[in-house]
């Protein structure tokens, strides 16, 4: 085994390794032949033209190590020609973005002689990955030595092998160079600078890049409501017409900001050459079963789940339990509020300083348990909705999110709803909200970024004395980094980063008229979250492969949805104010309408507003409309060619 | 002269005569020497390559007949390549609908020998305006003859010359017997039945299809409705919990409804495939004018006009205007209101038949006053909008929408609203809109099909007396049908129609739980609504080029923002029954906020349900995404065929 060693190592440094893939260590010799030669086999044969080299690691005395670890690398060829499958844009030499083809290589920028360093790693790897996922079964039955795993004509043969465990993980590797030099300018200069979008794009995606983006420019967008804010709290300003004007520029500003956000996320996609992209064909996710059928769409073969079926599932076992989650939520609810009232009578009986830190209590105890239940609840929706047996990934993905949104929503914003609505009492919505708002805030940070940090951190040490003590002097970069890279967690993408600051948006502006300081604390948060999440995906995770994405996706709607609710909440909350109702002494009624009609009028306004500013800026709509033209003119240009 | 008559009309049977060109009958030779040969010209030429024949009319001794008139037509192989040229969808032989090749003409369903009967009328006609309307200037400096008409290259000869006077009009003819069995089978036979909409769509084109087609939909629709209304006003049913079931049944229906149509518009739109058709380059209007400069997009010289200079006219003109129009609109209803209170003192004073009737006066002159003034404002807007100078046909269009609407809606249900909320008589409101609606009903079917027919009938009368005496015994259908169809008046598009939809919408849904038999006249009235509308189509106007559309465009808009005003006008009509209001005898404001706590469910319900519908039905998807996958693969296949 120890000789395995340097023959490996060397023959690895025949390519840049890119991707690495790990079997499982049981894994049957034949399934592992099969599976090389159909990696390496030429692409007019069926297979997907990679390199692709075994890793063998040294054996130690206390673990065997796995032996079926590989790294896959490719051609610069067969690279740009993947570039072209994956239908990647580029920039042309007119300026604008164009979907590069193989044959028109020389006309676009940034291509120079063979077109080294024309395609980013990020690229290199999702072209790879896209290799793999369509390396398809041609006319075996099953995967050799595996007569229990069924392969049919066209079916994945990566996706097979991952949803039956025969391949444990497959991922990118870090570029140490790149990450040093994407790190030091993202997060280890200590100065005020925007972050460096393209090269985090360039790192680790479009899909990555873009939750970056949006946290900047939500942060940013936050800080005129900070500013504003400010005064409120440090001159104790409770005139209702001050809080009106707060509300009022808040509601505004939230609506214009994500509408603007759309144009910026359209001129950040369309730089980045995903606005125009095409859609690739969408397979069935890995996890997907069902009896063998046809792909009315294809017409290949493939497993078909009846959507009748999976309607039942929804409606009679995802939506009750949802429902049951959140009269548990509720539940949970009512004891904090009976714990808050014991601790106001023990403050009451006896104040003294102990008891006035007790009042505080419930809240934070609260805040904890409303995490733990968030997290909690995350697992069985995850379950819940992969019992569903979604085809798509897509699919998956928006019914995960509809069950996780609805349920955090509740449950991190019950409570203050019940406070302001039921209760109506501002003191202690605000400090609730004061309460709820820091503790999450707190826990966030150490569970997503330093408590992983702190774990990962003492994996390596370990890693490190094993691989030092095995090898001596000798140097072999690349065994150590894929063992340690192999270890580390993996990153399951945007969805809790976006989840976070979708529920500090709420934190903002459902009751921004009542803690307008709330922004300021979300911009303070903010700061750290950005260095928080570049730490973490720089040092934390496995480098995630880069996904390209147009925008945020279902989270637009998803912030604008919360910004619809804030009107309402914050038009209540002021009609409730005791200094609005002062206005209007002898009826209720009339506060009531006007109130009413304010909100309505905002409403509608919202919807004008959205529906007046464009969604993708003029200047990308000419671009776009150009590209457009000329491929409807050479279409024309190249049947008349055809001589008609 | 008479001579020409024979030899003109021997040249006209060499050839289907499909479209005619009028131009103005002092137009100079060498300018339609020109012009004729510039169609007649091959396409390598940048010629239209299409049949034109000069038709000449029998001199008559009051008056001398335009010499310019001439007949355009084509080979079946022009109008096949053409078609190609235009991007027609036509079915497949695997059932799915694709855009047609010339190479592949043999695969398509309906394709038999050279292609005879493949193409409608209707399509060969629009096919025929496409190629005239993209007939480009080449070097010419300006038209022969005029050297103000001034051209520069790729300036559309056809759009200039109509700009400028010389080409007084071009329109499709009227193919006599089709529509002998189209309007058989439409109108003819009195038996109840679905409209023939394929027929129709076959011989006026898509976009007139589908008015016919949301028309009927809208009819049916409406049927539910009328029929729940019906025992409303047999029974006198005044109990408040029936009217807040019939407003609540309304709104979800009318959401409902809304939504299915977008799939019904999907289903009929792919079948006639325009679903998938993709969109030509819009060319800037006949009126656009503007300094000559370059097209971003293009790259070719066309008129330029600065966006801000329209936006300041916008913004400082026509809004000032539209809001002054809603002012005078505003004071017309102070003045009726006085009329109303003058003619019930009238009564009052003396209660007699003749005094009752009286009572009506106000309200029916009221009515006309509105269909009058809409129609004033209509030609002020059409004005205005082209003042504004918009490059495209599609924007010039949603701004006329929006001012017609606007002021629409406002002159015609000002007075209601003003009723309902301010003066809050629930008896006068169900008074004036019965009146409102029956009389603007009878107006929009005189105006709108009786007399333009009595018009056309006396003017056809004249045409057919003067050419009988002219030409005695000699049948010339040819000659005489262009002379009637020349002055024949020109179908101005389905703005008008779809307009009137939408305010009988509006009276049905803005105060439903007020009047429940509005939907049972809506009902009747668009009964004899299709038949008059089909009559004035077949027999009233000139014949419409074919307009290929994929939905009913802005108007799926303005419906929809209709019913959600009807969701708030219905709630607070509702809130203010007296019936409701005795149900919370000590205080109101819980009443108000039950009320508003229902409206803002109900809405949330409508955005929902809308979201949750899809607009377009699985198995349209399924083709749709079978034709993205297809151009796909075959596009992976020509490329590798390609060898790479």
């Amino acid at each position: 085994m120890q000789l395995g060693l340097s023959v490996s190592d060397s023959d690895v440094s025949s390519f840049t390794p890119l991707v690495v893939l790990e079997l499982a260590d049981d894994t049957k010799a034949e399934a592992i032949t099969w599976l090389l030669n159909r990696i390496r086999d030429k692409q007019q044969n069926g297979g997907a033209e990679l390199l692709v080299n075994q890793l063998l690691f040294p054996a130690q005395d206390d673990q065997k190590p796995n032996p079926n670890v590989f790294v896959v690398g490719s051609t610069l060829q067969r690279l740009l020609n993947g570039a072209e499958d994956v239908g990647l844009f580029k920039e042309f030499q007119d300026g604008t973005m164009r979907g590069f083809t193989y044959a028109n290589r020389e006309s676009f920028n940034d291509f120079n002689g063979d077109g080294e360093g024309f395609l980013s790693d990020a690229e290199c790897q999702y072209i790879i990955k896209h290799e793999l996922d369509t390396l398809r079964a041609k006319n075996e039955e099953h995967v050799p030595g595996y007569p229990k795993l069924k392969l049919y004509p066209g079916k994945s043969v990566v996706r097979r092998l991952q949803s039956k465990g025969v391949l444990n993980q497959y991922f990118p590797l870090h570029n140490k160079e790149d990450l040093k030099r994407l790190s030091f300018s993202w997060y280890k200069k200590f100065k005020l600078s925007f972050q460096p979008l393209d090269d985090i794009r360039h790192y680790f995606g479009e899909g990555l890049a873009l939750y970056f983006g949006f946290l900047e420019y939500f942060t940013f967008a936050l800080v005129p409501m900070a500013l504003i804010g400010i005064p409120y709290y440090l001159f104790d300003w409770e005139d209702y017409d001050k809080y009106v004007l707060f509300a009022v520029f808040n509601l505004v500003w939230s609506t214009v900001f994500l509408e603007v956000w759309k144009r910026c996320s359209a001129t950040l996609a369309y730089g980045w050459g995903t606005l125009s992209r095409k859609k690739a064909f969408e397979e069935p996710r890995a996890g997907f079963h069902g009896a063998l059928g046809f792909n009315p769409v294809t017409g290949r073969e493939e497993p078909v789940y009846p959507s009748s079926k999976r309607q039942l599932r929804i409606y009679l076992v995802s939506v009750p339990f949802v429902l049951l989650c959140l009269y548990l939520s509720f539940y949970v609810m009512m004891v904090y509020f009976d714990m808050e009232f014991w601790a106001i009578n023990i403050y009451n009986e006896d104040p003294s300083i102990a008891t006035s830190i007790l009042l505080f209590v419930p809240s934070i105890i609260y805040a904890v348990v409303i995490e733990i239940m968030n997290l909690l609840y995350r697992f069985a929706a995850e379950f819940l909705t992969d019992w569903e047996n979604h085809r798509l990934e897509s699919s998956f993905q928006n019914h995960l999110v509809l069950k996780v949104l609805v349920f955090n929503f509740v449950n991190c914003f019950a409570s203050l709803f019940y406070i302001a609505f039921v209760m109506q009492d501002m003191v202690l919505l605000r400090q609730s909200l004061a309460t709820l708002l820091i503790t999450s805030q707190i826990l966030n940070q150490v569970m997503e970024a330093f408590l992983p940090y702190w774990l990962q951190r003492r994996r390596n040490k370990k890693v490190h004395k094993r691989m030092r003590r095995l090898m001596g002097d000798k140097e072999l970069p690349l065994l150590g980094q894929v063992k340690l890279e192999t270890e580390m967690n993996t990153y399951l993408g945007t969805f809790d980063d976006y989840l976070e600051q979708f529920l500090l948006f709420g934190y903002v502006s459902l009751f921004s008229c009542v803690y307008p300081l709330a922004a300021v604390l979300v911009v303070l948060n903010n700061i750290t979250e950005v260095y928080s999440d570049a730490f973490k995906m720089c040092h934390v995770f496995k480098r995630p492969f880069s996904e390209p994405a147009t925008n945020i996706g279902v989270w637009q709607l998803a912030f604008e949805t919360m910004s619809i609710i804030a009107v309402v909440t914050n038009c209540a909350l002021i009609g409730l104010s005791p200094q609005v109702k002062a206005y209007f002494p002898e009826s209720d009624t009339q506060l009531i309408l006007i109130v009413v009609a304010i909100e309505h009028v905002l409403l509608a306004f919202k919807f004008i507003l959205a529906f007046v500013i464009p969604d993708v800026p003029k200047h990308i709509q000419v671009n776009l409309a150009k590209l457009e033209f000329d491929s409807l003119e050479a279409f024309k240009k190249r049947r008349r060619a055809l001589g008609r």
